[in-house]
C-alpha cells in the first residue's frame, strides 16, 4: 500500500528540497495567472447567456458590456501593483486585511478566500471539460465523471508538491496565448471558415423571456466579471520573482492586465459580429474559434491546450488554499491538523478538503460551469474590496510620498469593486449566490469558535505555563486475559516489570441456558493452576454478552480501592502478519480500548506478539 | 449516541431474559413457515414467466408444471418428517451433513445455506415490496428505495432480538392464510369481479420466442422450485416446540404441507382459467386476487398482510445465518467475531453481514424478483440432497425398526432433489446461476483457509498449552511530548512510575527556508530547563515533515541498547469533553500509535488528560 502511494505521490522529501528555482515575468504568467487568463473560456459565455434571455437582439450589448469590465479590469491592475509596491513579502487579502482591518475583516477576507477557491477549482475543471467535449461531443454524457478524473488528476498532483512540475506549465500557457490571440486575429482579419456549419442546437429563445433594462445589463456585468477572477493572485506570489521582485512582479501584473482585456475584447467584437448564441454542448469560446479558423488542426489544438491550462488553472487554487489553511490553523482559527505538513511538504489536508469541496460543487453542478457562475466572483471581490480598504488604510498609516494618490487609487478600486459585490448579491442571490451568503458567515463563525475553544483548551491544561514537578507512584497492572498461552505469559511479564502488583482478568459468558459457573470452575481456571504464574487471576462471570461491562466494572473497583496508585491496563493483542488476518483477532483488545478510550484515570496499555502461521498450514480441516 | 442506538434496538438483555416461552403447532406457523408459506407470492409467477416466452398458448402448461412440484412437495414433507425424528435436536444441513458424511459435505451445506439464506431476505424483501407497488402502482418508481427501507426494519427488528415480538407475527400469519385461501376459494366457486380491469401492460411477447420443450419445462419447473423454499426450517427449529416436540414439530410440517400444496394448486387454477400472464408492475398473485374480488379492500387488505409476512418472511433468515456463522465460528472456520453475542444477545455481525449482502442483492437486482429467482433454489436444493443423504447413512447406522423403509424415503428424496438440483444449474446457468456455481466455492475455500489460519496460529502462539512462568525486567519509558504542560506533568508522573529510567523526546520540524535549531536552543528546551522535571528531553530536528520518523528512529535505537529491559512508549492525549472537538486534537497520538501498533517489542500505553474548555470561554480572537 505504502509503495503504491509513493508511487502515485513520490518519496518523502525534506524541506530543502523544495527550495525551488525563482521565476521571470514570463514563467509568472504560467504560475500565478493561469486562473485569471483562462477565464475567458468562460467569462464571455458568461455574458452572453445571460444577455440570449431577451433574445437575438440583445446580443449587440455582448462588446458595451465587455468594455465595461474591461475598464474594471484596468482599474485593478492599477491598484493590485500598488498592493504590490505595499506588500513586497505577499499581499493576499487574509494578510493585508489583518494588518490594517483588524481579526473580523480579516476573517471575512479567510471565509471569502476559502469560498473562492473552492469554486475556482470546480468552475476551472468544469469549464475545462466544457472544451474538451465541445470539441469532442461523443463525450459530453461523460461530464461529471471527465470533471471527476481531472480533479483527481490535479489533486495527484498537488499532493506530489509542484517543485518539478510548476516550469513544465510554461509550454501550455504559451501556447494557450499565443494560439488563441493568433485565432482571435485571423478572425478579426479574414475568417478562414466563415459560417461554418456548428454542432450542436441553438438555446437561443425564439421569444424573449426577459427584456433588456437595467438589471439585465447589470446581471449581464455580474456574469462577466468571473473574468476578473484571479488578477489578484500575481500580488500574492511577490516572494516567488527573481530580483528584483517587485519590478517583476508589477511587469507581469502589466502583462496580464493587457493579454486579457485584449482577449475579452477581441471575443466580444468576435461574438457580436458573427452573432454567435449559447448552443448545446458547445461553449462560446470552441462556436468562435470553429468560426475563425474551422474545426481543423489549429481549433483541437488550442481546444485541448484550453483544457489542460484551465486544469493547470485549479492549481493556483491548490496553492493557495492550503497555504492559507495553514496560516489559520497557525492563527488557532482551524485546527492544527491543517498546519501539518505531509511527506511531500504539502498541506496534505488541506488539499484533501479542497478536492472534496470541489468534487462536491461539480457533482451537485453536473458539471455545468453556468450553474457555478453566479456563485463565483463574489468571494474574489470581496476579497478585492477588503484588500484594497485595507491598502488606504495602509497609505494613510505610513504616508510615503504622494500618498493621497495611491489612497485615491485603492479607494476608487475599493468603491467600485465594493458595489460590484453589492451588484452581484442582487442580482444573482435567487440563482445561488444566497450559497455564498450562507457559506461565509458560517465559515467565520466555525474560524471563531474554533479559536475560542483552542484558547480555552490552553487555559484548562496550562499549556507553557511551568506545571508541578513530575512524580512516580506505586502502580497496579490489571491484565485481560481470554486464553492462555505465550501472548498471556509475554502480558504477564511486561506487567510484573511495570508494577508493583499484577491482577489477571478474564470474564466467562453465560450463554442462554447455561449455568453460572462456580469460582474456580471454568477451564481457564484449571489451566492457570497448572501453570502457578504468580499472579492471582479472577473470572467474571456474566449473563450480558459483552466482555467490557465486567471488565470495566472490575477496574471501576480497583481505582477506587488503590486511590493512591496508578491503574494500568494491559490488553494483549496478536499482530497478525498480514493485514488480512487482522479481522481474525484481537475483537476484545478493540472493544476494550474504545470503552477505556477516554478514561483518564487509568493508562490503557497494548502488548503485541507477532504471530506468523506455519507456511504449510494443513488445510485439512482438524 | 448510545442513548439513540438503545432507543432503537433496545436495552442491554441477560441471557437468562431471553427463554421465551416454547411455541404450538399454529403458533410454529408464524415462527418457523413464513418462508415456505409466502413463497406462493412469487412461485406460480416465475412458472408463468417462463412459459409466457412462448407466448400465450404456452399457459395452459401452468397447472401441469405446478402439480409436479406439488408431488415434491409432498415428497419433501413426508423426508422432513423424518428428519424430525430422527434429529430432534434441530437438523440443519450443517449438522446432519458433518454427523453423517464429514467434514467437506458439511462445509458445501454451510456455503449452500449462506447463498440461500441471503437469497431469502433479497427475495422475500423483493416480492414484499412488488406486493405493496402492485397495489399502489404509484410507488413503482421508488421500489429499490422501498427494499432497503423495509429491510433496514427487518435488520432492526432482528438487532433487538425477537424475543418479544415473535407472538406478534401471528396475526398476519393467519390473516394471510385464511385470507389468501378464502380469495382462491371465490375464485374458484364464483369471483366476485370477473375480468375486472387490471393496471399495467401485458407483457406477453406477440411472437413467441421459445418453442414448448423440454427445455421449457424443465426451466418452469426449476423456477417454480422457488415455491419450495423453506420446507427444511420446521426441522431446523424443533427444540423450540412445546413437548411432545417431535409429535408437535411433524404435525406442524404435515400442516405447512398441506396449506402451501392447495394454495400453489389453487392458484395454478385459476391462473390457468383466466389466462392470467406476466404484467408491468403487477404480480401475478395481485391480477389472480384483483380478478377473483377485485380491487376493493379484501384485496388491499391482503397485498398489504402479503408485504408483512414476506418481511417477516426475511427473519426466518435472520433467525438462521447469524446463528449458523456462530456455530462455524465456534468451529473456527469464521472469524470468531460472529461468535460474539451483542448487547441484546443476538449474533449481530451476522445480521450486519447478512443485511450487508441482501441490500448488495436488492440493489443489483433492482428490486425485481424475478432477476432473483435463477439463482434460488441451488443452495436449498443442494441443502435437501446433502441433509436426506445424511439421514440415509444415518438409517444404515443406527437400524431402527424399519430402518430400510425410512432409509429408501429419503434416498428417493435425495434422489429427486439432487436431479432438480442439476436441472437448476444447467437450465438457469447463463441466467444467473454462475454466481452461485462460483460463490458455493468460494465460501468453503473460505472456510477452509480460515480454519488452517486459525489453527496454525494456536500452534504458534502455543494456545491452551502452559507456557513458561513469567518474570518482570527493567522498564524504560519512552515519552513523547509536544509541549509542556499539565498533561505533559502526568505523562512523566506515570512514566516514573512504571519504569527505572523515563525519558522524554519532542521533534522540532524544520520547515522550508529554516535553520536547522541548535541542542538546547529551541522554545521547549528553554521551558524545560525553568521546569527540571528531572527527566531528559531530547529534541530530534527533522527536514522531513513527519513527526514519526524521527520518534520511531529514536524508539529503535533505545531498544537496541537496552535489550535487557522492556520499552514502554507513553503517550499523552487530551480527552476532549465532545466528540466534536476530537479533530482538533492528539494528531501525534493518532499517528504514532497506528505506526507502533503492531511493534511487538516496544509496549505502546496511552495516558490521556481529560479537558473541559470553560463555558464562557471567550470568543473574542487574542
Amino acid at each position: 500500500m505504502a509503495a503504491l502511494w509513493h508511487l502515485v505521490v513520490g518519496r518523502p522529501l525534506r524541506s530543502s528540497e523544495t527550495e525551488g528555482e525563482q521565476i521571470t515575468p514570463v514563467e509568472g504568467l504560467s504560475a500565478l495567472s493561469l486562473d485569471a487568463l483562462t477565464s475567458v473560456a468562460y467569462g464571455p459565455e458568461a455574458i452572453i447567456v445571460v444577455l440570449a434571455a431577451a433574445g437575438a437582439g440583445a446580443l449587440h450589448l455582448v462588446l458595451p458590456v465587455t468594455l465595461v469590465i474591461v475598464g474594471l479590469l484596468a482599474l485593478l491592475v492599477i491598484s493590485y501593483r500598488q498592493v504590490i509596491d505595499a506588500y513586497p513579502g505577499g499581499g493576499g487579502a487574509y494578510a493585508v486585511s489583518r494588518a490594517n482591518l483588524g481579526h473580523g475583516a480579516s476573517l471575512v477576507a479567510a471565509a471569502a478566500l476559502v469560498v473562492d477557491y473552492t469554486l475556482t477549482v470546480a468552475v476551472s475543471v468544469s469549464a475545462g471539460v466544457a472544451a474538451l467535449t465541445s470539441a469532442f461531443p461523443a463525450l459530453v454524457s461523460a461530464t461529471v465523471p471527465l470533471c471527476l478524473a481531472v480533479l483527481a488528476l490535479v489533486t495527484a498532483l498537488n499532493l506530489r508538491g509542484l517543485g518539478e512540475t510548476a516550469r513544465a506549465f510554461l509550454l501550455p500557457t504559451l501556447v494557450f496565448i499565443g494560439g488563441l490571440l493568433a485565432i482571435i486575429a485571423v478572425g478579426l482579419v479574414h475568417p478562414l471558415a466563415l459560417h461554418a456549419a456548428q454542432p450542436g442546437r441553438s438555446l437561443l429563445p425564439s421569444h424573449a423571456t426577459e427584456v433588456v433594462g437595467i438589471l439585465l445589463l447589470l446581471k449581464a456585468f455580474s456574469s462577466g466579471c468571473s473574468a476578473l477572477t484571479g488578477v489578484e493572485a500575481i500580488a500574492n506570489g511577490v516572494p516567488l520573482f527573481r530580483e528584483p521582485r517587485v519590478a517583476r512582479a508589477k511587469r507581469t501584473e502589466a502583462l496580464l492586465g493587457s493579454i486579457l482585456g485584449v482577449m475579452l475584447v477581441g471575443l466580444a467584437v468576435l461574438a457580436q459580429r458573427w452573432h454567435i448564441g449559447p448552443r448545446s454542448n458547445q461553449t462560446v469560446l470552441s462556436q468562435i474559434m470553429g468560426e475563425a479558423v474551422g474545426r481543423h488542426w489549429a481549433y483541437y489544438v488550442v481546444s485541448l491546450t484550453t483544457t489542460v491550462v484551465l486544469a493547470l488553472a485549479a492549481n493556483t487554487s491548490f496553492g493557495g488554499l492550503p497555504v492559507l489553511a495553514s496560516l489559520l490553523a497557525r492563527d488557532d482559527y482551524l485546527p492544527h491538523l491543517f498546519g501539518l505538513r505531509g511527506d511531500r511538504q504539502v498541506f496534505a489536508n488541506g488539499i484533501w478538503v479542497l478536492a472534496g469541496l470541489a468534487a462536491i460543487l461539480l457533482v451537485v453542478s453536473g458539471g455545468n460551469t453556468n450553474s457555478l457562475i453566479p456563485l463565483f466572483a463574489i468571494g474574489v471581490f470581496t476579497g478585492f474590496t477588503l484588500s484594497q480598504t485595507g491598502l488606504v488604510v495602509h497609505w494613510r498609516r505610513t504616508r510615503p510620498p504622494r500618498w493621497w494618490l495611491r489612497a485615491t487609487l485603492n479607494a476608487t478600486g475599493a468603491v467600485v469593486t465594493g458595489i460590484a459585490t453589492v451588484i452581484f448579491l442582487v442580482t444573482k442571490f435567487a440563482e445561488g449566490a444566497w450559497v455564498v451568503v450562507l457559506a461565509v458567515p458560517a465559515f467565520v463563525w466555525l474560524f471563531v469558535r474554533i479559536h475560542a475553544y483552542y484558547h480555552g483548551v490552553a487555559e484548562a491544561l496550562g499549556i507553557d505555563q511551568v506545571p508541578e514537578r513530575p512524580h512516580g507512584r506505586r502502580t497496579v497492572v490489571v491484565v485481560p486475559v481470554t486464553h492462555v498461552s505465550r501472548l498471556t505469559e509475554r502480558a504477564l511479564s511486561e506487567a510484573l516489570s511495570m508494577g508493583q502488583r499484577v491482577e489477571a482478568v478474564s470474564v466467562a459468558i453465560v450463554a442462554p441456558g447455561e449455568q453460572v459457573p462456580a469460582v474456580g470452575s471454568t477451564p481457564i481456571e484449571d489451566l492457570w493452576r497448572q501453570w502457578d504464574p504468580g499472579v492471582p487471576l479472577t473470572v467474571l462471570p456474566t449473563e450480558y454478552a459483552s466482555v467490557v461491562r465486567p471488565v470495566v466494572a472490575y477496574i471501576d473497583e480497583l481505582v477506587a480501592a488503590e486511590a493512591d496508585a496508578d491503574v494500568v491496563v494491559l490488553i494483549p493483542a496478536v499482530a497478525p502478519s498480514h493485514l488480512r488476518h487482522s479481522t481474525l483477532h484481537n475483537h476484545i483488545d478493540f472493544v476494550l480500548s474504545n470503552a477505556l478510550r477516554n478514561r483518564s484515570d487509568v493508562v490503557v496499555a497494548r502488548v503485541t506478539e507477532p504471530v506468523e502461521p506455519p507456511r504449510e498450514a494443513s488445510p485439512e480441516p482438524r
